[in-house]
């Protein structure tokens, strides 16, 4: 017997798996203390300010791929790098928040099951690619809730995407 | 303009998406010590055992309820529940990795998009219920990640879904 034949989720579904996860992301930076953000780790990993910078290296510069299939780093994006205050880093992904709104109606017709070389590295269908980025976020954060609890700081509930 | 219709993804990606991610945590499961995987943890969480148990409990329970729409706890279906050892948690790993992939073609046609609630308690569309276990899964994994690099253990490759 083959598989039905089934929409599994729709583009606008997926896109609110990707950003329903930025949000809760967002919580989590917004529940580091300043100075802990940028310096505090367990077991010699980095700091989650480090984990964030890498999702947004991959949130921005990729949602332009997936639309464009050019791949191009934070730099020639005229993006900005490795903000210096929770502020700044906020700030950051509130841009990457709205350039993926703003960008996701322009996805190519059958982009989703597309093979493209994403960064010039991984070849994989483009959901494939985006799920990738929204895994990556989603280990990471998990990390970043260890460091919190380590802090003595209760994280935000993991359920919640408000 | 409205978004185009595209598929996203198919039900077998969906479901491979699902067991890579299985198999991952599996090897992290056999990257811990004995003891450490039942006892250890950081900052006062629960030990990874702990968090394996609720994966299993999501997805042994989970995939039966997609397809039947009959939400029963692990005792109901007859399965094992928390495993004295690893060897034994494995066992039962591997026996809810088969019952996913018998049961997955049996998902009823318009599952995915149909609105359940699950476990008698969480109203969501089939593949949000999905996502939601492997999502959470990602987020604990994660989280053992980090308990595996404070016992100075290297794990696995995020991207290694073999």
């Amino acid at each position: 017997m083959t598989a039905p034949v089934a929409t599994v989720m729709t583009a606008n579904d997926f896109l609110e798996q990707w950003q329903g996860h930025r949000r809760l992301t967002r919580k989590t930076i917004e529940a580091f203390p300043e100075k802990e953000f940028f310096s505090f780790s367990v077991g010699g990993m980095r700091p989650f300010a480090e984990l964030v910078n890498e999702m947004m290296e991959m949130a921005g510069p990729g949602i332009y791929g997936i639309v464009t299939n050019e791949w191009k780093t934070f730099g020639e994006l005229g993006m900005h790098s490795k903000g210096k205050t929770k502020e700044e880093v906020l700030k950051q992904w509130d841009e990457i928040t709205r350039q993926i709104n703003d960008l996701w109606g322009q996805i190519p017709e059958g982009r989703f099951q597309e093979v493209q070389l994403a960064f010039g590295q991984y070849e994989n269908p483009g959901f494939k690619t985006i799920l990738y980025f929204i895994d990556n976020e989603i280990h990471h954060r998990g990390q970043g809730f260890v460091y919190l609890r380590a802090l003595g700081i209760q994280p935000p509930m993991f359920w919640d995407r408000s």
